[in-house]
This record gives structure tokens, sequence and C-alpha cells, in this order.
């Protein structure tokens, strides 16, 4: 463990005490967002010393002039980024004529910050000594409205307490803001308009080359003692990007002074370019007449709603109960499933780095807890974000050579471009399009909604299944379809033959693609019609797919009696992670590329990942062999590797083992375990906690339309318990030693089968098995 | 052939036309250079279309900041470059008022240039119509000379045909350069000091970083009809970085006005930094005590000496005569062997792509041609560079995780560093340190000097084969050593296991090692306790040692009977080039990196380079059925390819296949086969041509410290005859269709065997086989 400075808490999230050195790390872990819109947990007053300043909108990108040492065909002309959004959180505060910053003060007391995530809002707290001898006290309280997502608030209260003070407030809002991973150090933003009236202001901006207008608001109130003293400002910024106004205040030692601060974006993915600010004055006028405590309760109550359907308890452990709401808390501040145009960026509204908001952890990762803590149309709208991006898919696979409709999903991408560009993973790390298809397979697993393939997954499995067809060779040698020079999941191997998952996933989906059309041919004939005419799709190129299917090879060690992960595998000096010095880990930090790549070592689940999809193709025992001669060379430096060896750990019983992946994978961040929170934290893995608990401790399983349990419990818990929304039925379930119990909302009782026996339950009843 | 403009012609390079869209290409393949310093064609006067500047100074480079899209591990922080030099041949010219520049000119006739490779001089003319209607003639010869290295000479004439012209030269030098492939677009010279007086002037200027002082210099005159003017300059620009005169003359119709121009560098390499300027002095008053026509005269007899021993001649075919001569000329221009700080760069003095001096190029192709048309010292300073850069190749390893003394040479390097950032090259084409070893294998088998082995060679054998026994691995599965992980000469397969290439050398190089270990114990036990000491090297390593080359694993194929370049060849889809659609070619222009990588598409030789190095372990049906094997899937998109086939070809007595790669390899740059030749010529390739006539069609061998010949001769020439100093005698061979004669300078006699039989030549005595 890397740091342990936050708080254990059921419900927040607290730091105490003022640490520079902490403040980037903080920055990150206290992040707020609200689906639409996100930031870093800077100061809103001036701070000099070391800070990571970060705001972002969702779905507002940037296309970053790529840069690479050596260009080689296909790499993409763009690095699509999340951009550093304009800032609206500013506040510049002085105090008897002394410009306030923390990193100046003579002494700073009492400082603790608190992210209460049951109630979603953040606070900071602290007494500061200026360098003038004036004492303050502070409270700031921020949150980013659920309910009406265009809208953050800050409460900033200041109380003398040493003598009386003369207290200048200069809120301000600025675009003139940088990328820190820009590519070429250029500016992403032009400022278009200006305006403002009385305590209200807009600077309406637009990111070069996408041409995203936003328009950025602030609207500011001035409060005594909590009584509003309708100050007007005066105006001291307005130059072409930035409004910074001005209220001076007298107030008496021990008087609470406070400054309260709507603001926010009003974008052009959701308004005409000529409509921002409107809308703006629109969201402000709304606000106002609410008023704060208004607003906040709602708040309140818009998070307990979030939490009745996706709250996990965990008895008994409280660093367990705080790591797994941290991780709950984090997917849904990062995304709430109304827009099929969003997506769950790897860093969400936390941090910057790599760019892009859609990797494969959306389908690998995160689709089964949207699917199992929303509305299905959550995750519906999840996989028709890839069904929008089809074209460019297939445009994408055509930059590699690919043809006749054959798709290529890009590794990362904001609009359905690729924009990685790093050949042994952009050109070389396929299987991703596997993850697609399967997320459309688990999809209709889980929520028995098979109208999406029909309506849309059909024509994506196709693209697939093209693809695979015409990626795989036919080897003389072997007599087989080879598939040659991959990346799989293990990302510590490149260009290799023959990955298992890779192979195993192809073959797979063409034989789901096939399967499907034989479906929809016979149940949807005119969705049938309007697709294959759309595809021009015949029985003799199906024929071809299905013959590389069927003859797809899989290296195999018959010494070993596994899959083996590539063809060299056995090759390499199967020296295991236990008997590696301790200071040559973590590896990636330690070792050049090509040691990384000629050694065992893996860097998340490969083979395993393989069979943490398709479980029900193998046995049991498959399981445990290829679990015992993987995991002992796996590292886990990727931020999805515990999570699926802790369900795996867990399925086979290996309880002090699964246990310890899950708080690896549930405190990532918060305990800092790759030592690099400060660059933001790892959003699409926090839904592999969910996973761990629910698939890995519970056991829970979809099969044949029916829920599976298999509850297990760590001895350190004394008992912990999750919701799942099963088609639609909201079923509880909660987990001691001794014994599960069951209780379901609604009308309709429902089956369910722990350790394979059924166990029906009756709504409003609790059922102890 | 992607242009044919230059006309064939014995001893001249010749174009004749004046067309923009050919001025870079010329620019390159009218490049000159006398081994210290080079500049491509670029007009001396101003010329305002596309034009690609470029002057350099042999081993003066700057260290630009790498720039990878994505770092890893061990990438350099630098990337070592040749530097685009202060421009001394500058000199704008007004004619009547107007700017000469012949971009604006409305009528350019009679326009030629002529690089005479048998005097090393370039000239250029035509006659020129200006857009005030006056009509010019102009002549410029321009060369650097030979015996002063510091010192280049213009003689830039103009005669104005239809009317009186006022003339006015403006002169000048310019440390305000930039290099067009910076990756930052940083400036990398810094001025220091200027300087001028009468016709005279120095700019010295300053590498950032590295800290190289150069003066750049310059001294004019200005005659009518041959005679001196001895006229004084006005002072035009006197910056930090740059001098301009301005001298006017009043020149009547049909009068010839000329400037002659001498410039070039003195540089702290070779002067003290406060002895530049009178370095300079220096080279200035000795060039002008000998005049233009001596200084002509010097560089004409100085040229003679270098072809009468390196020229070959080939009658009958005037395009396979030029090319030869082009590819020698150039080899003469970048790299004399009198500095073992220097070495030959791939574009020479002709361009600035792929940065840095020093490739395995050196030691593969470019020794055999210096070893056989030089004194051995020249070879000897090939070697000896390497030597006095092995404390950085053992750094080099280091930071790759190797120890105890292992040494890995750089893939691209100027002073010893790594500054390749490609991880499957830089990490990966490791075969690179096998070629640096069998150069000096392949020293003392032409020269018999065994010396360089005691005294440097040895060191660098050792830490080689330190490198290969740490690389190597052990794999448990084939009780055999591997190396996994590499990238062979075919650069069109990556991270692939068990390259036969790499592990043959690899093993070669321990066996090597030990053998000179033991030879140097005994013959040379001084030198052996002294090395011994310094590299602490005991028996029980060296058993290691051995163990890894007498177990060490070549993969191959019982069914072609052939060795297969990599663990994974036979699986790949083996269609042969011929089958390969033309549109598909160059490949490396038409397909994503990941389908080259899994084509069986060869860029070059690489089984058949093992074959060439090692061509005494192999019999001739091995090679045949290898050849045969290989070749039809070679693509030959490397510059160093073709040579390495002609001379297999030639072997196997298939000539016509023989003569085309031969063609190929000689006109590479002439005939622009790469369309690429605007960004300079392929320096290092033209070795390459010149073994292919030696060791291809020559059949030219060494074994047992004697000389062996198999002549053949294409039926497309007469005859050709080429010069070898074998051990300091100089033979002369001279093949034709029916016979073979040598003809031996000096006073000994010599063996040699043609075809197997032993051949007595006596010295200055015609022998006819």
């Amino acid at each position: 463990m890397n740091q342990d400075y936050i708080i254990p808490n059921n419900w927040s999230i607290i730091e105490e005490g003022f640490d520079a050195e902490r403040v980037k790390s903080s920055e990150s872990l206290f992040s707020i967002g609200n689906g639409a819109m996100g930031q870093r947990a800077n100061f809103e007053e001036n701070y000099s010393a070391e800070t990571f300043q970060g705001s972002y909108i969702a779905g507002i990108y940037y296309p970053d002039k790529t840069k690479v040492g050596w260009w080689k065909n296909g790499y993409p002309e763009y690095f699509a980024k999340v951009l550093n959004a304009p800032n609206w959180i500013g506040i510049e505060i002085e105090i008897n004529g002394e410009n306030f910053d923390l990193n100046a003060c003579p002494e700073v007391q009492n400082f603790k910050r608190e992210l209460n995530m049951k109630e979603g809002w953040y606070h900071r707290s602290f007494v500061a000594t200026l360098q003038n001898g004036t004492e303050i006290e502070v409270n700031v309280r921020r949150f980013l409205s659920l309910d009406s997502d265009e809208l953050g608030v800050i409460n900033y209260e200041i109380t003398p307490l040493n003598k009386d003070a003369k207290i200048v407030y200069k809120p301000y809002i600025d675009a003139g803001v940088k990328n820190e991973d820009a590519n070429w150090e250029e500016k992403f933003w032009e400022p278009l308009d200006v305006k403002h009236s009385e305590n209200d202001a807009f600077v309406v901006a637009r990111t070069f080359k996408t041409h995203f207008n936003v328009a950025t608001y602030m609207s500011n109130s001035i409060f005594s003692n909590d009584k509003n003293l309708n100050l007007s400002p005066v105006n001291v910024d307005d130059s072409a990007e930035k409004v910074q106004f001005l209220y001076e205040v007298q107030v008496a030692k021990g008087e609470k002074s406070s400054i309260q601060k709507f603001g926010g974006y009003t974008v052009s993915l959701n308004h005409e370019n000529s409509e921002l600010i409107a809308g703006a004055q629109k969201v402000i006028a709304s606000a106002k007449a609410k008023g704060y405590k208004t607003l906040l309760q709602e708040q309140i109550e818009a998070w307990a709603k979030i939490w009745e359907m996706s709250d996990i308890t965990i008895d008994g452990d409280v660093k367990a109960q705080q790591g797994i709401r941290f991780n709950i808390f984090q997917l849904n501040q990062t995304y709430l499933g109304k827009d099929s145009r969003l997506n769950i960026g790897p860093k969400g509204f936390t941090g910057e780095k790599y760019g892009g908001s859609t990797y494969w952890d959306t389908e690998a990762y995160c689709i089964p807890f949207y699917m199992a803590t929303k509305d299905q149309q959550v995750a519906r709208n999840l996989l028709t974000y890839r069904y929008n991006q089809l074209d460019k898919a297939i445009e994408n696979a055509g930059k590699l050579g690919f043809t006749n409709g054959a798709a290529l999903y890009p590794m990362v991408t904001m609009n359905g471009e690729e924009c990685h560009n790093e050949w042994e993973i952009t050109f070389e790390e396929i299987h991703r399009n596997g993850a697609i298809a399967f997320a459309i397979f688990n999809y209709f697993r889980f929520t028995g909604d098979y109208s999406y393939i029909p309506e849309k997954g059909l024509e994506v499995l196709i693209a697939i299944a093209r693809f695979w067809h015409q990626r795989a060779t036919y080897s003389t040698n072997k007599d087989q379809f080879v598939i040659l020079g991959v990346t799989g999941p293990n990302e510590y191997e490149n260009n290799v033959n023959n990955n298992f998952y890779t192979n195993y996933l192809a073959k797979w989906c063409i034989d789901y693609a096939l399967e499907q059309i034989e479906k929809v041919a016979k149940e949807y004939a005119s969705d049938y019609s309007r697709i294959i005419a759309k595809v021009n799709l015949d029985k003799a190129e199906m024929a071809q797919w299905k013959k590389v299917a069927d003859k797809m090879y899989f290296p195999f060690s018959e010494e070993h009696d596994v899959y083996l992960q590539q063809d060299g595998f056995l090759d390499k000096e199967l020296v295991k992670v236990n008997d590696l010095d301790k200071s040559q880990r973590p590896i990636n930090q330690k070792w050049s590329w090509d040691r990384i790549l000629r050694s065992p070592y893996i860097k998340q689940a490969d083979v395993l990942q393989g069979f943490y999809f398709f479980e029900d193709h193998f046995s049991r025992e498959q399981l445990e062999k290829h679990f015992d001669f993987y995991e002992p060379f796996t590292v886990h430096e990727s931020s999805l590797s515990p999570c699926v060896h802790s369900i795996q750990a867990a399925g086979l019983g290996r309880m002090e083992q699964a246990y310890t992946f899950y708080l690896r994978t549930s405190r990532l961040d918060l305990d800092d375990y790759n030592k690099e929170v400060e660059e933001g934290c790892h959003i699409t893995s926090m839904a592999g906690t969910w996973m761990s608990i629910v698939e890995g401790f519970g056991g829970m399983r979809v099969k044949n339309d029916t829920l599976h349990f298999e509850p297990r419990i760590p001895e350190q818990w004394e008992g912990y318990s999750f919701k799942i929304n099963f088609r639609n039925q909201i079923l509880q379930v909660s987990v001691a030693s001794n014994e599960t119990k069951f209780s379901l909302e609604g009308t309709k009782e429902l089956t369910v089968y722990v350790n394979g026996n059924a166990v029906l339950v009756e709504p409003n009843t609790l059922v102890t098995v």
C-alpha cells in the first residue's frame, strides 16, 4: 500500500490535516461529477503550490495532432483528447488586502476534506492564519447537481476569528485553459463571446477543429450571516476569454460572510449555438428560484435514489465498505446512462490521461455493473453507442486493408475514429472487437431483451465476424486457421501468434454471429431482409466464415494440460512472480520493454479472461488448472487484473486470495497502489470491483434466464448485501457466514438458484437459505 | 525505374534542362563532400521555389530531444542528429537592379549540371533572361578541397549577353540555419562572434548542448575577364549570426565578370576554440597564395589518386559504369578514413534523414570496400571507433538490464550513445552487435593484421559475448537456449523468437570470442593479463558462455530442408512476391504495419545475410536451397538488399538475376528506385554495389590468407576491372568473357586462386587465365 491518509469511514472519503504533498492526489480522490461534467477537487481560491487543474465536460473533445517518433502506415492523424474545460469554480479572495493562498499562510489548522458519497457533495474546512495575522475559518461546500446537470453550486463561507476583516471576493470564469497532456502545447479553445449583467457572466468559447461551442457561466451572491446582501459587483477583468467580478465586504470579527456561486456549462451538444447563453440564463434563474438549501436537499435525494438501487453494504470491514462505495460513487459520477453519445472514460472527470473516452473496458467491465444497477436502457445505450459508430469502425478496418464491410472498432475513441498510435496496440490489440460482440450476447443473457439484436446488434455482429474471417490466415503447416501478430489482453506480450484469448473469441464471434443470423432470419423476417440487403451477405460468405471458426487453431500444452497464452509461451523462462526479487517490481517501471516482453509475466487476465467470459465452456477442473498455471506469472499491473482473479479465486473457494484481490481492486485509488492517483482515478476498473462482490463472493450468474448464486463470504466480514435489477425486478441479496437472505420488490415472484437449488422468492417476503 | 533524367556518361553525372520539379532530387545527386564537410547542390544565388538547403560538417551533431507517442523504459532522452551547418556558399546577385532568381526568370536556356567525378568538382551553367530583359550567361564551379579539407571554392562567372549590366554580388555567411527534421523546431546554433576585415568574414557559432564551436568563413575576390579587380566590399549585414558583403561592378555586354569565394569551416574538433578564426585565416591565406587554378589542379590530382586505387571500369555498359563510379565517388566524398572519431552516415553529406552517423551498415557493408581500396589503417580506424565507444555500449546494455560488462552497441549513434527510439528496433534489433564482432574477424581475415585483437578487439569481443550469453534464455521445453523477442535484418518482422540469423551470429560471437581469448592467452601474454584483469573474466564464466553457444537452438524445417527465418515463419500465408498484385507494392507504402508483419515478405537478406557472412559454413546446395526458398518472398525494399542477393545469385551462376540486382543497387539513387532521392542519397548501400562486382561477379574471397576468385561476367558487359589492396600489394583484376587478367604493382609476387587453381602473379607482369 502506498499511502493511507484517507480516513476509513462508511460513507465519506475524509482527509485531515493540510499537506501540500498530497494536494494532487486529493484533487483526484475528491473529484466530483454528475455524468455531464465534472472536475478535480481544485481549490476555488488561488493556490501557488503544485496542483493539477482540471474541469471536464462529457462528450467535448479535441483531436490533438498525433505525436510519434516513427510514423507507421495506418496511424490516425489525431488523438481525440478529453479536454480541459473552462474554469467556472475560481474565486480569488483578499483578506485585509492580502491575497489568500493556503500555500502562503504561516499556519493552517483543522484542515479537513470530506467527500460525502451518500449525499453527493464535497466539503472543505480549515482555520488559516494569513501573513497579515488575520485568522479566518473557512467552510466550502461544492456539488454538481444531478437533477440539473448543467449546474454546479459553491457555498464559500469565511469567518474572521481574531479581528475584523475587509474581504474581497473576486469570482471568475476563464476559458484560457490548457491541457496538461497536449502533444504540441497548442491552445484548444477559441473565445467567441463574453457577456455579463449584474451578478451573472458568460464566456462563450469554441474548440478549435471540432467546433463544440460552450457557454461557461457564473452567478454570484454575497451573504452576511446567511442574509443576501444583494451586492452588485465591479467588473475587474473582461478580456476575450475571462470575466472576473469584485465584491468588497467589511466583516466583523466572528461574523460569517459567504459567497454563493452557481456555475457550469451549456454546450452545443444539447443547445443551438445561438441559445447557449439563454440556456445558461434559464439554469441560473431556476437555481436562484430554488436557492442553495433546496438545491442541496434535491442533491441528497437524487443520490439517495442511486444508492437505493446500487449500494453494496459490507459489515465488519469499514475499509472494504468505503472501497466499494467509492467505486460505485465514482462510476455514477462518471456515467449515468442517459445519453448514448457518451461513454465511460478511463479517468472519468478526474484527469486527462489516456485521452479518449471509450476502451473495451466499457464492454468487458462496465456493462455488467450498469445492467444490474440501472434500468436496462442504460446498457442498451452503451451498446447503441457502438452501433452508431459502426461506419467508422468499418472505415477504420479499411485503413488496415480489410474489405467487404469488416469492422475493427478502435482501441480508444471519442467519435468512433481510432485515436491510438502505437502499432502493437492500435493495429494488433484486436481482441477488443470480440468484447464488443460479447457485450451484445451478455446484454441479452442478462436482460432477456432480444429486440436489440434484430434492430441494431446483428449488423455489428456481422461486421465483426467479417473482420475475424479476414484476419485469420490459413496455415498449410498446421492445416488450421491461425491469427498472427496480435497483442492479447496481456499487453506485456506484443505481436504474438495465436493468442488463445483472441483466437477463442474470434471463433466464438463467428459462431455467435451465424447463430444470430439464423435466429433473426427465422423470427424477425423483415429485419433480416433489411439487414441482409444492407450488408450484402450470402450463404457462400457465411460458409467461408464457418470454415475459419471450425478450423481455428488453439495452442495447447499436453505437458501442462493447459491452453497456451500464445505459441511461444513455453519457450520463456518460467520463473514465478514469487521467485522474482521484489526490487524488480513493478516491472513496468523497472524493466525495459524488451525484457518485459520476453518474460513470462502477465499484466492482467488473458487466458483467464477467456475463462471468465466463457466460464460455461470449461469445467471447474480446467479453470483450476489454468488459474494455477497462469496466476503465478501474473503481476496484476493493470487496474483491470485483480477483479477477474478475485472472482475466479472465489469460485475456486480460495477466499483468502479472493479477499486480497478484492481489496486491491476496491482500494486501488484510495490507497494508491500504483503510485499514480495524482493523475486521476481508474474509473473503468471500479466496475470490476462491483463484479468481485456480486459475481465473485455472491457467485451470481445468469443461466437459462434465471439468476444463480453461490454465496461465499470472506472471513474478515460479518455480512454483505447487494441489489440486482433483474429484468425489472429488484432483488436484494444479503449474505452472512451461515445464511443468505433474499428479498424482492414489486408484485411478481422470482425463482433463483442457490448452489444449484431452486429458491422461490415472493415479493416483500424475506427468504433465508 | 522512377526517373531517368541523368544523362549516361562514364565519368560525370549530368543533367540538362531546367526543371523546378527536379531541383531537390538534383540537390541530392550533385552533392559534394570531402570527408570533413559537404553540402547539397543548392544554388549559390537566391532561389524562391522548392529546395532543401543543407550543409554538413563531419562529427558535428546535436542531441535533439526525443519525440515519441508512448514512452517506454530504456528509450534514450536524445536523438543525435547530423546538423545542418552554417551556410558559406550563399551569394545573392542583382543584375541591373533585379534580384537574380532562376525561379523568377522568364527564360532559362542551356541549363546544365555536371558532377565531374573524375576531377571532383561540380559545375552549373545556363543562359537566363531576367524580368528586366537582361540576358546573362552563368558558369559556376564549386569544389571542396581534398588536400585542405577546411576549404571550399566557388568560381561564379557572369557574362551579360544582350546589354551592359550593373552586377551586384552580395556573398554571405549565415549561421541562422535550421534542421528540416528537428523534432521540436528548436534552433541548434547559438551565434558567438562575428568578425570581418576587408574581403574576409567569420561567424563563430556554437551548438547548443554539445558545444561544438565552429567558425564559418568566407573570402571574396571580384574579377573582370579573369583579372582581379581588388575591390573592397561594403558590409550590408552584420547581425549576430550573419555577415554579408556587397560588391558592385559595371560590366559591358559580352564581358565576363566573376566572383571567387573561398569558404568553409574550422571546428573545435580540430582547433582550440580561441584559434578558430586564426585557423580559418591560415586556410584563406594559403588558398589565396595558391589561387583558384592551382587549387583546382590539386583537386584533380587528389581525386586521380583515389581513382587510381578504387576505380572499377566496366566496358560496354555506360549506365553500369556510371552507377559504380557514382557509388565509389560518394563513398569517398563521405568518408576518407583519416579520423577514427568519424563514421559513414547513411545519407553522408547529402541529407539529414535517419540522424546519427553510425549503423551496423558500416561493419556489414562498408568495411570490405574500405579495406580493399584504402590503406588498412582506414578499416582499423573504423574498428577503433567502436572500441572507443565500448564503455557507452556497456552503459547502453546496462539501461536494458544487462550486467557484468555486457555491451549492446547502439542501433544508431554519434558519440556511442543510443539515439534510436522505436522499441522493436532499439531494444530488439540486437543482431547489430554480431556485425561488430564479425567486422573484427573480417578485418583480420583480409588484412592479416592480428595486432588489433590483443590491443583492442578482444575487449569488444568479450563484452559482446557477455551480452549474448545473458540475452539467450534457457527453454526447458526445448532443452536448448533460445533468443526471444528480436528483430532480425528483415525489419518487416518484429519481436520474433529465434531469428536464425541472430541466433547463428550469437553462437558464432561466443565461439569466436572464446577462440580469440585462447589465442591471445597463448601468444600475447601481457595483453591477456591486462585484459583479463580489466574485464574480470574467469573460466567459470567462459564455461557458461560455451554452454549457451553449444546448445543454441536454430529453427529448421524438415519439410523444406531450410533453416527458418524465425519460429513462426511457416505459419504465414506463403504467397510469393510474384503472385502479389503490383498495386500492393511497395508494401511499406501500401500496407499497415501489422499486415506487413504477418506477411511472409522480407525487406532485405536475413537468413541469406547469415549465409553471406558465413558462406564457408554451408554447402553450395544449402545456399541454393535457402536462396530459392527466401528470395521469392523478398521485396528488397531496403537499399541494403539487392547487393547481397546479387552476390549470391552470381555465386549460383544466375547471371541475369545477379545483373538485375546489380543495376538496382548501383543506380538506386541515380534512377531513384525508391522515389525518395530528394531526401538524400543512400550512402552505405553504395559499398554493397562495390561488393556486388568484386565479390559477386569477381567472386573474390579471402581464404587461408589467400585471395580467391571465381570471375563471371554479365552478358551485357564486354569487360570489367577492379583493384584490390591485399596486404599492401595492389592487384588489378580485369575480367572479360573469355579470360581474366591479373597485374600486380610493387616488387613481391603473389599467388591467387582462380576457380580453385593457383596462379602466380609476378609484379608488373600481366597474367592471363
